[in-house]
């Protein structure tokens, strides 16, 4: 009987610390720098099976992970075999550059997210005009490499080449335009990623309280490994010159209400990882250091660097 | 009479070897790595008052011109004060991704181009679908940050903030897409600045022709301080699948019609600056080799390097 319970334990224990997921960051700001933008590599641990969230910098990304270890060369290896398919959360430059400018090179896979950002893709890059159609859609001749698949908002997609899951979930990034967070599972085990997003509080939405019904439940149950979010400026921006991103008061705000339906008094447990700070002067110190002296649920903020591998 | 002589000589001598133009490269490379496409500040030498032609990368460019002394900090004041105005050769995205990515932090000033390719960064990008409109044309509300500028094939432009002037000719780039040679004056100086083109001889045009008419004269005057041309892919790429590009072959080819047309039996003169070179696999390695091993007029070859000052 107590070697039982002894065992249950454990595997609550194990449920709660394993770790279920390998991301690779192949750019984190969130602008400007274009040899960092955007864009998480995503494998179930011990897979090379990788979906790739957004797609800002691919190359200089794959190149950073090399000189860290974490991948393995020849970088065409890492972006033709080891991507099975992007996941773009909407279709701003700095969230699909890399995926444009680097399919010259790329193998056949799909692309994966709402219509309404595929169309976008679709008709103002792969257009002929601004790039060669590699689409399956669109302008013709279509070059057929990337097939666009479109996600329904949650409703759970398995994704070939892979073990995982995805369901999506619409944003609200500055009315009228959309923006989505991804809701990835490996088995039992979840990651939560954003695009870009505001707070309901300024967007006038709901979209992030649907999203919290969602994740609250997960984070009770020691199923959701972490959650990517955003902070672009700093506390000081104004909020009529946010343009539907968040500072820390906002982020803070919002994991206030995440917490309050999970039904916990605190986030300590909750692998928090900061994305697309804006490096505009002194920004990116300013963000961190606002987060890190008010965090009051004492959320474990993570800053993911370029190439850093990260096990979640 | 000796003395005068002397001095008309020595005149002479001055006026082929004195240095026109300072060029800071934001970006050589002909794809793939996001971090180093397409982009050539330009100024006239002992001035500020850069022009850039083309815009693929600006930010990491920027930075790494600072890191080898060409430029002095902040990066933020060489995009804002400094940059007077783009040049666009064509709307690709390995052209114009730097501009629409840093375009939150920019002052406002011109784009210069092509109608045809001003219609295509205000359609396709500045569209409130990939990116905010920057632009005073196009999808409302427009921010007014970027003039749309149009060049006139053939007729000289002064470039207000520098003494510059510029004469736009169409290239072809795998027909029926148009790229743009810029011809860049300073006082009796040029600068000759090719985008993205095929030889005549493939893309079944007269456009390089066209060009080389108006090269020749200035070349064989001492007054053409030096060609910036592509060079995408080596000797082995298949004729149909140049996509509108040149070979270090092609390149030759072109330089000969050129020479005939300057009627000078060698280019020893003639800085010939390699751009575009495509980096998959060996590939600008391979190129450089067989340029350097195939170059019988004997141009005087410069391969560029990001954020590495010219001085021609």
């Amino acid at each position: 009987m107590k070697a039982i319970f002894t065992l249950a334990l454990f595997s609550i224990y194990l449920a709660a610390t394993s770790q279920s997921f390998t991301v690779v960051p192949l750019g984190v700001k969130g602008g400007l720098d274009e040899s960092d933008l955007s864009a998480y590599m995503v494998a179930p641990q011990g897979s090379n099976d990788f979906i790739c969230l957004d797609a800002g910098t691919l190359n200089s990304g794959i190149q950073k992970a090399i000189a860290t270890g974490a991948f393995s060369p020849p970088a065409s290896n890492i972006l033709r075999n080891d991507i099975k398919g992007y996941l773009i959360s909407h279709p701003h430059l700095d969230h699909v550059a890399g995926l444009i400018i680097n399919s010259p090179d790329d193998s056949a896979k799909p692309i994966y997210g709402l219509q309404s950002c595929l169309g976008v893709i679709r008709d103002k890059y792969f257009s002929w005009q601004s790039w060669a159609n590699f689409g399956d859609e669109g302008e013709k001749p279509q070059l057929n490499k990337y097939h666009y698949a479109p996600l329904v908002p949650g409703r759970e997609t398995a994704i070939p080449g892979t073990t995982l899951s995805v369901q999506a979930w619409p944003l609200s990034h500055g009315a009228p335009y959309e923006s989505t967070a991804f809701m990835v599972r490996s088995g039992d085990s979840y990651l939560l990623y954003l695009g870009d997003t505001g707070a309901d509080s300024l967007e006038h939405s709901d979209r992030l309280h649907t999203l919290w019904l969602v994740a609250g439940p997960l984070l009770r149950a020691g199923k959701l490994k972490g959650i990517f979010i955003e902070t672009s400026f700093p506390n000081e921006q104004p909020d009529r010159l946010l343009f539907g991103h968040l500072t820390p008061r906002l982020l803070m705000q919002e994991m206030r209400a995440l917490a309050n339906i999970a039904e916990t008094p605190s986030l300590d447990r909750l692998n928090l990882v900061i994305t697309h700070r804006k490096p505009s002067g002194d920004n990116e110190a300013t963000i961190r250091r606002q987060l890190e002296t008010d965090n009051p649920l004492r959320a474990r903020l993570i800053f993911p660097e370029q190439g850093k591998r990260l096990d979640l």
